[in-house]
């Protein structure tokens, strides 16, 4: 009952001749047709008492936390060392009266008090594939929503095309869609990809391309409700769209863009913590916050016979520490300043890599104005330097909302906005989004920016691993530097994700697991 | 630093071609760029005291609700006649204990007794252009989640391909666009589409492809991320799938339903109510709920000059009502077969307009074992009876779930099912799932099944307007029969769908309004 009649007759046409037959049951046991999706979470051996082994970990990041967690439950000393005022790295979920740490340009969150008035500074979102993320938020009793990447009510805004008037996400892509899809029925023939490509297959092709487009009898696209309707008040005959010009939508550089939601990580459905990505990082600091000490930036890290020796600040004193085992996510470009005596390679390796620039604000909004614009969540695209607006798809119909006003991470971009002070970058990110939706600047209450390439205990987001870089200095920075273990979203082959971070964590620590099993044995 | 490498690297290009351009700041007025979704509900005239109007409402769907809330806060006296024990017509949300009255075959849902544990029976789902539900759903205050229809970590199984082996969503789709796009881009040359269309375009077209396809440099589909990976540790290099083999994905006849999210009111983002769709009916209800008498079969319809004469049976008794006007939701095709007076045209119009068939069954399973796959919810797609599974998005990572386990809307399969006593339903619901997931049987606890063509009080759903049958009958049927106004989704040119049934009623009272301002004039 809920299918538009279009859909129907397709699917009666395929229920006709399929479906209708008589399915044989066949026994799917043994079909190996199974594909779970694996969390890699090592099953560590709990420590006998008289193996008491200790764990530093530096640097209170997601996969500092995971190591905290899973070391300590298994009998391990754990004690974690975090530069920052708080934990969790760049999982940071921005609420009013939150600091925002950064260099030369700290701020002040001033949105209200409200449980769906937050920011996701850092990662936002969760594919259903990260296992082992997943299964964090499951055993941790996180509550997890969808999050939506997808909007089709949403806006594309290129100034190159329609001159810059924003078009619905929904009408770009059908119209795109169903001209190249009719370019195309044109010019294919039976012949065209030679013998091994019959008729039937020519056939499929066409009506592959029917329905990728829509297209009509004549494999014309005409128009298409997908693209939404100039005129549907229900109880009258719709009209439809004229489709947009087609020449001008190709040309626009936003077409590429459009590929988006089909990216394995990106791809619906995704799903994020109820209250914010932080919830997570509260989560893991319920379990493992006592052992948590916080402002205490790393000052030195020695390699010896009999463990690692940390120096590191705290409270206006410096402070020792030793342990059997270090475990650290500090961003490798910053751990390599950092005094230390690790073998050459390592130490020239951890400066090599490059890191990134990503800007990102968020922006207190006095209405839910988007909602009248038929939009409740996802992502409105523009080639202006902010490139995305996120609406929230939680506390819909409240009154306000925090929505993402720019998010960039070209070198450029980024940089162009980390160097305005944050009413600069505020005005900057309102400008461009009028273009979108004419108005926005007096919906804005509260602002707040963060240039996580400037951010104290951070300078740089993400690691920029090339393929060169990657096969010179990966396995170096992976293995173990005599009981010093490198660890964060920088040493997986996922950076930005807090499922790499995992990952990472679950590597060193099942790799110490085994040296101390081998020593006990 | 949510983004995979492939994409970023993409991205920065565009950045650098586009975005990094100083963006001029134009006044983004009166470039009619806003295009809003608009209500339609009517601004109807409160009455005058003395001007006391009277109106009975058969059926107490959501046509019929709504008409009564619009109506009796405007002064109006509203009666509602419902022949069901229950409001609400087909938004039907079943819970534990809830009686499914179905001729032949009544059921009692033995579901736990939880908030998560329900099953839409009926529209399950909002899409964000449907602004005159949303904003009753605002002004009512029913909470509002994303709902997730499509899934690429879901699967589709074909008997056709793979020997019924399910895959993957999103390698199905992935290697599909693949393929097509690798066969299109090696068949296009530049003056394929005539001399308007220039080498730009064709460069274009040719990047449209690679993108669409994700193609290598060289317009090779290789492998893609996008279609998930062979393996992917996060701490070694990930390594490909194979693509599937070309040309049995194109040869199934599956293809073709993957333009399903591509749809006006299937598209990303849609929505539902927390808690289930009656939300909606239970909202209308306690504003209007003391207007509404269940269990009130009508018996007949009297048009007269001075308004509508209605019997009807409660409670063993024959009971007459008068009211100025009447608005009735009763399925056309039952109302044909009351006791009347309509006029012959009118008559024969209700009576020719057929019915569909529609199934669905719902199961509380003991485990969410489709978490435990990496879905959290969407629509996994067969071409056996069943046609879709569905994951709820809601209660993520809790104990026990309901999802749907068939949906089909083929007069003959559903008829097939429908013919079923409801043990047997769910055998073969069963049966046809474990090709999709094998073991899935052991999980089911509890299972609810419903054939809306068999549903007392509705026989058919959704009405099936043809084309001709459009032009014979709507408008007849549309216009006031004296003072009977024919409401309900059937209606409306949006079918199955409450966005249509309010319309109707829309339609209806703004033509009671008008009419009593001229009588008052």
């Amino acid at each position: 009952m809920a299918n538009a009649p279009l859909s129907r007759r397709t699917f009666l046409h395929l229920v006709g001749a399929f479906g209708g037959s008589t399915a044989v049951y066949r026994a799917a046991v043994g079909m190996g047709l199974l594909e779970s999706t694996h969390t890699a979470r090592p099953d560590i051996a709990p420590l006998r008492t008289r193996d008491r082994k200790s764990v530093l970990i530096l640097g209170a990041g997601i996969s500092g936390l995971a190591a905290a967690y899973e070391l300590s439950r298994k009998g391990y000393d754990v004690q974690v060392i975090e530069a920052s005022h708080r934990a969790g790295g760049r999982n940071l979920t921005l609420r009013g009266g939150d600091l925002v740490d950064e260099a030369e340009f700290p701020q002040t969150c001033e949105f209200d008090r409200d449980p769906d008035l937050y920011f996701n500074a850092g990662p936002a979102r969760i594919p259903g594939h990260h296992a082992s993320l997943l299964e964090y938020c499951k055993e941790l009793e996180i509550r997890l929503a969808p999050f939506i990447n997808e909007n089709r009510n949403a806006w594309v805004q290129d100034d190159a095309m329609f001159g810059g008037r924003p078009v619905r996400n929904r009408e770009y892509i059908a119209d795109s869609r169903g001209f190249v899809a009719e370019l195309l029925a044109k010019t294919v023939r039976p012949d065209s990809f030679g013998a091994a490509f019959g008729n039937r297959d020519y056939q499929q092709l066409l009506e592959y391309l029917r329905q990728f487009g829509e297209l009509d009898s004549r494999f014309k696209y005409v128009s298409s409700s997908r693209a939404g309707y100039a005129t549907h008040d229900y109880t009258n005959p719709p009209a439809f769209k004229q489709p947009l010009n087609a020449s001008e939508l190709l040309r626009s550089g936003f077409i590429y863009l459009m590929s988006f939601s089909e990216l394995d990580d990106q791809s619906a459905m995704m799903m994020e913590p109820v209250g914010g990505m932080d919830r997570i990082v509260t989560a893991f600091m319920a379990k493992v916050g006592h052992l948590v000490k916080l402002n205490s930036p790393v000052e030195s890290i020695r390699l010896g016979a009999a463990g690692v020796d940390v120096r590191y600040r705290h409270a206006g004193n410096t402070l020792d520490a030793h342990a059997d085992f270090c475990l650290t996510c500090i961003p490798m470009h910053l751990l390599g300043r950092i005094e230390h005596n690790f073998p050459k390679e390592y130490a020239d390796a951890l400066t090599a890599v490059p890191h990134g620039k990503l800007f990102k604000i968020g922006l207190q909004m006095k209405q839910r104005f988007w909602e009248s614009e038929g939009i409740y969540g996802g992502i409105s695209w523009t080639l202006q330097d902010i490139m995305q607006l996120w609406y929230p798809a939680h506390g819909i119909h409240r009154q306000k909302g925090v929505m993402l006003g720019a998010y960039t991470f070209s070198d450029e971009v980024a940089e162009k906005f980390a160097r305005l002070p944050p009413a600069q970058r505020t005005a900057l990110a309102i400008q461009q989004g009028e273009k979108i939706h004419p108005g926005y600047g007096r919906h804005v209450e509260s602002s707040i920016s963060i240039a996580w390439h400037r951010m104290n205990h951070m300078f740089g987001c993400p690691v920029q691993w090339s393929e060169p870089l990657q096969s010179q200095c990966f396995k170096t920075l992976q293995s173990p530097a005599g009981n010093h273990y490198l660890i964060g979203d920088q040493m997986s082959y996922h950076p930005g994700w807090q499922e790499g971070a995992l990952h990472s964590a679950f590597r060193a620590i099942a790799d110490i697991d085994q040296r101390v099993r081998a020593s006990a044995a």
